[in-house]
């Protein structure tokens, strides 16, 4: 399939999920939820609550705490809920793409909101338009509910897993149905999702930190391929999907994505970066007088690289915590506006000094140019970059927003020339099997595509992707 | 059917429509129609647009004047597009429901904007689930689509024509394809549809007072079953129904909905109403000092009224021009507060006079009764109200959102009582050989039904209604 | 005095008044009292309320009905309240312009509203801001309050009859201190102010159509020179200035600017519109087949011409009620769109037709032109254009917002000269004699300067205007 | 005085500066200072411009990237230009406090923005309006520009220095008049004000922060009791006041309140921080795991404990960059909601552990006591907490808004029975004499009131306070 033809068809991008049943607050809890999840979106916030069979939804563009007010949320009544946060990306946000989704179906009325990507999308949405279907939107979750609703079973749960059956891809579902809530993770379980409960209630969310939020005892979490139904009668699980299908959990969620106090499959992401950053050290070792971080992103990693290399941390740039949503056009008088509006350097820790930064991941390579053009400006008088893992060589299919592969400096420079472009004195990325084997994590239950190349699952076209690097920041 | 079968269908409200082809300025053109046409729908406004096969829409709640502005309607770009405007009623409006609907299709994407309302729209809606179509709303609109989608042919209008051949009701359509631009009107022509020119181009519009303001010349009125196809090659009529199906106008059209200064089937609105007038006047002749008109909707018929009678014609109450979202719960010290914040009486013309107060209709009778007390007040001697319509004595299912019949006043109350119960000293209807006759209306063209009950089309279910008073103050 | 001394002092613009002293609902009465006088101002509205000595106010841009809601109105606590509303002229509007305008002085905390324009604002300001005062904007009312709080009297009363006694030209104010409501009025009479009671509590407006909104009775009007306070203990009225003052009511008020149901001086404003246009008829007799008037500002002026002729009344041209806020920039091929999207002719009554056609003014001509080539376009054969009032030949200096003299198109041009501007078939404008005579007014009762240029007041320097013609329309 | 007599008299608050003269970009420029120094003020923004003579101004409530947009900051035009944040503290917060102030006074027009606190200004207050001043706010500023408009002299330089002369207190001030800037300190210092250089033009900040992301390069503080006056001929400087008033630099702008990159007298704020850190180890050393701090405030020292102290750093708490505005109300089952929506433990590197907590400062005490419970929660198994500065026992009347003396935890509470109700193993403070001598700041340059009740201004009034806890968490 050629590029063209897939022309128009909107990108997915990473979101965050929460659902709730059988808590009285269960739209408050789904608003604080999403609001520890804000992190994973910040284009749309939405939440769905159902009482007595009535579903309310209410939906809008920015962050949690600008679409929900006291008097809206007190509107979502109702006893079970689910929510979603959607991340911003560019001008063609639109409510249109907001989740939850909310469909009159055969099996009744069901509310769906979805974290991930799927491979078969353009195909499943052409042969169901073909057969007579109508779609008002390109998301992955109406095509979810239109094979749902296309099931001649009678039964939601098989009517579902039929469904889930047709598509290929990275899915972390929760559904609102009537009496339900379901939370299911596709076979390879890409995207995160686990369970807790509070009150005798079970909440499902995306990162532990949701659980944190909203008080609930973390329970386990839902395991690829697993659908977790939860109704009056407690928490049943079906497995339907055969065994053999590799697990791949995206390696970018302990990168980058996920929240340092979140935990993920029982391991501390927090510690897992700090893990990436002693390994770092030992691999890319240098003389320099202090460690700082790029803020936030490069915490964790630089206190490892620090403790590991005994070089002391510093902090080296601040982050302005009021961001906002700055528009000032940089004239060229104001050179480097957008990274300084956001870090600015500490001249005083830097004047003079030789000192290693470490920052996640490079993606562009601008950002990070800038950021050392900064530092040097400050006094810095050698800098030594340090990332947190390997060489971002090619896209991702299943969630996450990279940009097009030729926009990934790695794609086609050495690190030679991407140290030059960037203009340290000197470049050092974490190893593939370094930071996997750092945390003690299994190679075969990641997904490590986008420095490999290797993915997990197999599909006939390209998807084109819209840039990380501006959401990112 | 039960009404509590029913329960949750939402109701059809009356709306405006436009639809333009082949003009650069077609969304700014959109917005003028609608502008001109905002008194059939305030709640809500729409215009969706086409652009070499790209489509663009924009929805918002309120005013055409509210929703759009210069930099997003430029925003909607391209040579074709069509524009609805909702009627207001509870609280229940949600943008959900606003118009046009845009949909991607097996006949590729269309947008839709539809006036009237469809009286097999339930079993439809039921039967299209149950063979696993899904819905985003309860709009007849989207159960059209769906139908059009299901169709087996590939070509569009053959498709429509399939789908209309399927329902039943009230619906003056216009849609937008790819390459054309479709207006359609139900066989019995309920409700108004016109086609007009401009530069070259063609303009469909519920109304010609869309078209004056557009500059477009009126061309002639869709016909009832007809479906005109506008595209690059000119206009092309279809007319797929059997003729045999009686027209069926809706007499409330020329009595209220329609602006003074449209004209509809080559007849002037305003001068109608002057004739309703007159032939009140004929009917129920009363000596009196003044005629005075309850404005606007009782403007045009007082002048006919004092024409007839010689008795001169006056201003009795001024309307408030800037009545805008008023909110103030009348507490008791205000009394009459909702009739008196939108006419106030001019004591000096109707103190100690005799009057004749001419009014289109009464609903509920409560508004009538708050204005003759304020008349009263205001010191006038006699009242006597004459009602430029027959008594409404059921609810409409054809598009026009009444109240449930027992709100109606006179569907249980004789002439006597009601006068007895609005306080008039008099109280005259037209009869509906009367309102037929002044203007030389053929019965068997017009419905009546809120006035005779004779329903031009069967249907099994009692489709529930809310309040028409509240919205037409 | 030149003009460019003159440069960047703003314009003061014709504005409601209210007030309420004694009543637990000040603030909604105030709110409602607003409501009725909006046509009197719709750019800023404000509120501001006094409780045990604790003043609360809350203004902003925008309507009544925008800028106040039930949740704020009931944070404006208190039983005695005065508010105001502002006309809007041009893009200088500021938030800072509205009033009323709270302010801590020698006597206490004081709110004032103002409607009219001192003539000796700009002197008094210099030597105010000369001796070491403080300016925050322009508005007459500042200045009062300054001369008020440096008066040496401990009095509030002594030291505003202090303050009046030092200022030249036009003022109806209401005042609010910590125990009292204050109403005054020029010695010229130049604005209405009258007065009502409603339970037992004292109401002060600028029209009498507020008074019926309220429910209030009709008092009597503030005289001219008189000083009202309002307090625990009643009424009391203070005259210090001497009678031998002419008075000098504005005429342009009967003309255009109060509401038809208001009455001034214990005429009906209605009436004396009505007067006009029978003298009108009288003056300028013309053979035609309908009289129609330019809604709704020459409505009552039509229905007297059509009286007094004998030439039948018709609705010519229909108003649209929900202009909003249109921002359509008129393209060359929509032309004259600002007129067309107010008013639109109504082709079946005017087409091959002789009409009078009644307004009540013209100003610069050029929307009267618009609207003459309207008519014309929807096939009038003869247009014989007549005006309830003398020409405009001179800028107003009391309160009402003109164009320059040079715009005024009456200050150049002929009657015969404006006839071929408007493109009218005749043209005749009712006579000052005519029109004082006609209501039975006493000529030496009114201000009549912008027909005549005997103005009551003498002043120095010329105060530049802005346009009035783009806010009425 | 007392308290009562001073009620309804507003508090000032801790607020930042800003101001240029001479730059195209002259509000662009402002708007990146205010947005450096957002961390000074959320409550309200406001820049004012003066071109060739002719003052804009624009203020708004909420943050400096929501008040200002690329659109209206263009229409504040001209090379010079000032700008103000503003504290949030309470809901009677208002658009009436924000600042700058514009006035017209017998100098001229002049915009004024200021920082601190006047302790004389009820005083004055009363003064100026018993000789007929009026007041429209109760802002130090409007005080200040009364008393320079009052002043006989024609200049505007000696009228500020006559006005500043009348004043006690503190006061970091920017006025920009016609055809200048000025800059001026109070005599003791008490707040910060830079100067910086950028292209030519003369930038003014409260700190140096809003000089790096303007661009500007640092030249010099602005001396205690310096005026500086910027305009075409260059910079003047006058220091008309005594030379032998003691110096008293607020301390806790370098405890808390000014942002870690920015230099206040030439020392690294974030270096000296590091300092009371290393000194708070000496003082209370203590065994431990880890040292954690409360982030952002607490960051700087809890690196200089760990290097003193050699006890690794960790990261304890995440802090939510989305926190926006929260609204929910904690019901009883979503306990310490306000702490853990800012602050989530992580786990993993708390449980089983004995923790250093490094926070700046404690002030009511509730909120340590909720951290220290939620880090308990999290498994931490002692909590050893350490303040970077010394308890805080009475009010700050020079600036910032402390709660009153009895709602501070230490004005009654040992440091023993501080730690008791907080719930930590071990309390330490810094100690006043570690505070200044481990960062070698002369005692008798700075402010210590809030910790030593020795006020370097004595003053005969108490000014109530309103709480800083609730604004800082």
């Amino acid at each position: 399939m050629t590029g063209s033809e897939n022309e128009g068809y909107e990108m997915k991008e990473e979101c965050g999920i929460f659902g709730v049943f059988g808590h009285e607050d269960a739209s408050k809890l789904s608003y604080l939820g999403l609001y520890a999840l804000q992190h994973r979106g910040q284009e749309s916030a939405g939440i769905a609550a159902s009482a007595g069979g009535r579903f309310r939804i209410l939906k809008g563009m920015g962050l949690v705490s600008e679409v929900f007010d006291a008097r809206n949320l007190s509107g979502l009544a109702g006893s079970s809920a689910i929510g979603h946060v959607r991340y911003s990306t560019t001008g063609s946000s639109d409510i249109k793409n907001a989740q939850p989704i909310l469909l009159d179906t055969s099996k009744g009325k069901v509310a769906i909101a979805h974290n991930g990507n799927l491979v078969n999308a353009k195909e499943l949405h052409d042969e169901l338009k073909a057969s007579g279907s109508i779609f008002q939107s390109t998301a992955d979750s109406e095509i979810i509910i239109h094979l749902l609703s296309r099931s001649k079973s009678g039964n939601i749960l098989e009517a579902l897993v039929e469904a889930l059956g047709q598509v290929k891809g990275a899915y972390s579902l929760v559904i609102l149905t009537m009496d339900s809530l379901i939370a299911a993770r596709d076979p390879n379980g890409f995207r995160p999702l686990c369970i807790g409960k509070l009150d005798g209630a079970y909440v499902a969310a995306s990162e532990t930190c949701a659980l944190d939020l909203t008080q609930a005892n973390y329970v386990r979490d839902v395991e690829p391929g697993e659908i977790v139904v939860i109704d009056k009668s407690g928490l049943k699980s079906v497995k339907p999907f055969p065994p053999d299908m590799g697990r791949s959990f995206c390696i970018f969620e302990l990168i980058y994505f996920a929240r340092p106090d979140s935990s993920i499959a029982g391991r501390s992401v927090h510690l897992v970066r700090k893990g990436f950053g002693k390994k770092l050290a030992m691999e890319h070792p240098v003389k320099a007088d202090i460690v700082i971080s790029i803020p936030d992103s490069g915490n964790s990693a630089a206190l490892g690289y620090s403790e590991e290399s005994g070089i002391p941390f510093e902090y080296g740039m601040i982050r302005n915590h009021y961001i906002g949503r700055t528009f000032i056009e940089p004239s060229q008088k104001i050179r480097d506006l957008n990274v300084k509006i956001k870090l600015n350097p500490i001249k005083e820790t830097l004047r003079g000094k030789s000192i290693v930064v470490v920052d996640d991941s490079i993606v562009r390579g601008t950002t990070s140019k800038q950021r050392i053009s900064a530092l040097r400006e400050a006094g810095a008088k050698e800098i030594h970059m340090r990332i947190s893992s390997p060489p971002i060589i090619d896209s991702c299919f299943f969630g996450i927003d990279t940009p097009k592969r030729e926009k990934l400096i790695a794609s086609h420079k050495s690190v030679e020339e991407i140290r030059k472009f960037i203009g340290a004195d000197s470049l050092g990325y974490l190893s593939v099997e370094g930071m996997l084997g750092s945390a003690g994590l299994p190679k075969d239950e990641f997904c490590t595509a986008c420095f490999t190349r290797d993915y997990p699952i197999k599909f006939g076209h390209k998807v084109s992707k819209l840039s990380i690097e501006k959401g990112r920041g």
